[in-house]
């Protein structure tokens, strides 16, 4: 997709300040553009739009002496946004069956869903109204996908787990693999049968390679409206509140009970059978390792309240000098002491 | 699948004590369980029991004074157990090959397999008795599964690689992609090809996401009875003993090698090239930069006893009031200097 | 595959000392080699192959004394490579579209592409000469791929994302996942959303369960010649230089950019929207929270410079027996202060 911005000027009802003849192949953040790329910028970012690459900068009427190509128009944000539309083609899949999917037996399909090629929903399964599954997607026996949830490319839903509506999962991500669960003798590992299911409730986004495995019995369940980043991995018997965000590649161990509204931020760990609390912050690389009360904001492995972890790494950084002054104090009272017999 | 407590003691043969009317939807355990499950408890829980949220409690004969409704069996374990069987219904595959499977030449089947729909055996590859390949499995050209193996859905077995019997692959993982090996000259990195493959020996469980790469040369091996949890990555050319425990998001470094009997926390990562010893521990995030002996506990990064690591990791909380005390230490010695001359 | 030493010598044009009747079924690196495989060894190896569980070792002519059966040849490492050849069966492709692939609407499919069972390559693709997709690969609408492209099994590569020349992808990677943005009102996260893309450059190789998110616009960017290993994240938006290599479970969040030539350790993790300089090497488990300048080697979390670093943690060791004599100090203090008085 190419056009002159003197086009791209008309298709939004803007004005052009400077070359019209500018040629725009894409649409970029400040930061990211390149040089055949049109930006934007609104306040507080039109300083540092003026030292961007792009071609051109969309902004607001009433900007003035800025010293690149500028296209000016009412709402630089909403005028951007119908570009993306232009530019990005919409997807358009066929409604229906595909009939390269794989329909099991006795499944329950809603209406006007969409079920690509190589798709496969087992036996007893159930799809919601206008659910997507895209291409390799197993949904497995008594499986339900409640409706509006889109299921992107060889993610899988094994058997008996529950989708809710306008869930998202992300490619190859793995709803209800067996928790990992063993009792050891004379070492050897025995498995316990996992005969639990996941129950992902309404509103849920699970990340590219998520794996939430099924409970060893009852549910795994991540709470309404809680979004997941990739490659996380979730527990048996876990059960995760309502709206929190888990950050990529944290793991939470099996049986831990979290809150409403925590955030994890990446590669945060916690062990297994904890309680943490509601409405609380757990800094990137958080380690937990005991139940939390509601309401805090952590760092650090183990985990501290984050302003004493950051009083802590300060005082690391000193950690060689601060040997060194004990060893040169320790002399100096030695002979402090000398001088006193 | 909905049951009165009645019919539920009918079916265990059992004793309620309280409302046996009671619509049990679910079973659980102890501290998951909602107010339409039943759940069950012997000692040392049954204390903990008496205040679980769920509708009723299977407990053995001999407990008195229960404060909820309650159900007594002989064997409280294995009824329930038996109740699990009743409310989850079994799954059931036709046997033999879907027709929308993909079987390639010269291809050396067994007895009573299973193989789903869309899973893919490529060339040459040899496929044991009652083996089971979900949607999506790709064993690729020259790979072995030996019996009784289940693969679920998604996962890859790449061109050579042979999985022993009894293995449980879970959905996406990957065995055999290639080992991260490059040469690089002026800052141009050039592949060195990996033409060896991946051995798991006999009752290897692989988790979801897991990716074991294949060797450079020769074979990147899994140990008979090793158990690895999710979203593991194990390098090329380690042999992992037999036996050993990979809990979830630990990286194992190429090259390295491990004894049997070996634990190892969440996120734990090694380098590459090292040995660690049989019969040892290493707690959660353990970062192992050498080589280790037998029979360790250890944790922390770089990795020391776990004793060690308490004990630094509790001065380390008292290093700000420390750097405070040597501060007046400084301060109190050169007054008691000044004063002396 | 198994051939005796004689008939291996015969093959590579060499020489036996020992006994040429050996049975050799695998070839391995001298520390990975059982009783029934070959190795070879080159100095500055030679010492250490003299204790190698091999059957035979090959030798460079000249080499004296070797206590175990050998191979001499003229150049062992060009012999060896020979033999890999010959034990490894080469894989063949039938050329062409499988009749179980599925070829969307208005796809550009170019010359001498391989497109195996259940790869699904969606409406308005473009397939380049000579690329592979395995089993199960999904291509999005107005996705590309070009020439030279290998794409493994189950691996993703959404809509309108842009794949160069001489690409591998691993299976179950996943290029143009949607990127983790929300706003949140009243503690409920509305998704931002994601109509950006990724493009790989040329030469670029993404290891099994990757997932490179699209930008919410405009692009994710991995640069000619990088190397990604297994299991890592790369947020939306970022732009990651030419040359780098991020090796296995390293996380780099979303909008931040890196310049050309970085190594990134395993388990490496960053924040979002900072610049890493190019020329440089960040050691195993880094955590990056701001800036950083080009050319230096770094460690720690927060990163510091890998000598401070390691002086740091020399000290840390040392904290429990600072802690000790800093309590000494504070006692012998007050009695000389008390005894002054």
């Amino acid at each position: 997709m190419k056009k002159t911005l003197r086009e791209i000027a008309d298709y939004v009802g803007g004005r052009v300040v400077g070359d019209e003849n500018i040629v725009i192949s894409g649409l970029e953040n400040i930061e990211g553009a390149g040089e055949h790329d049109l930006t934007f910028a609104v306040e507080p970012h039109i300083e540092e739009a003026k030292s961007t690459r792009a071609a051109a900068v969309m902004l607001p009427e009433g900007v003035e002496d800025f010293p690149r190509p500028a296209l000016y128009v009412a709402e630089p944000r909403a005028a951007f946004a119908s570009l993306l539309a232009l530019f990005t083609p919409k997807l358009v899949f066929s409604k229906g069956v595909s009939s390269e999917a794989h329909i099991g037996k006795d499944v329950k399909l809603g209406k006007d869903v969409t079920i690509l090629p190589f798709a496969c929903v087992d036996d007893h399964a159930v799809i919601g109204d206008r659910v997507t599954l895209y291409p390799g997607v197993y949904v497995g026996q008594y499986g339900e996908v409640d409706e509006d949830t889109v299921i992107y490319s060889n993610a899988t839903v094994r058997e008996h787990c529950r989708v809710g509506k306008r869930c998202i999962i992300h490619s190859s991500a793995v709803i209800g693999s067996d928790g990992f669960g063993f009792t050891t003798k004379d070492g050897v590992h025995t498995k316990v049968p996992q005969v639990g299911n996941v129950v992902l409730e309404d509103d849920v986004e699970i990340g590219a390679h998520d794996g939430i495995d099924r409970a060893a019995m009852g549910s795994t369940v991540i709470g309404h409206g809680t979004k997941i980043d990739n490659l996380v991995h979730i527990g048996h018997n876990c059960k995760i509140g309502p709206n929190c965000l888990i950050v990529a590649q944290t793991g939470i161990s099996g049986s831990t009970q979290v809150g409403h509204n925590v955030t994890f931020g990446g590669q945060v760990g916690t062990v297994g059978h904890i309680n943490i609390g509601a409405n609380s912050v757990y800094a990137a690389r958080s380690g937990i390792i005991g139940d939390m009360p509601e309401g805090v904001f952590c760092a650090g492995f183990p985990v501290q309240s984050h302003t004493e972890w950051l009083r802590m790494q300060a005082a690391m950084k000193h950690l060689p000098e601060l040997r060194k002054e004990v060893k040169r104090l320790t002399k100096e009272l030695a002979k402090l002491q000398a001088a006193k017999e």
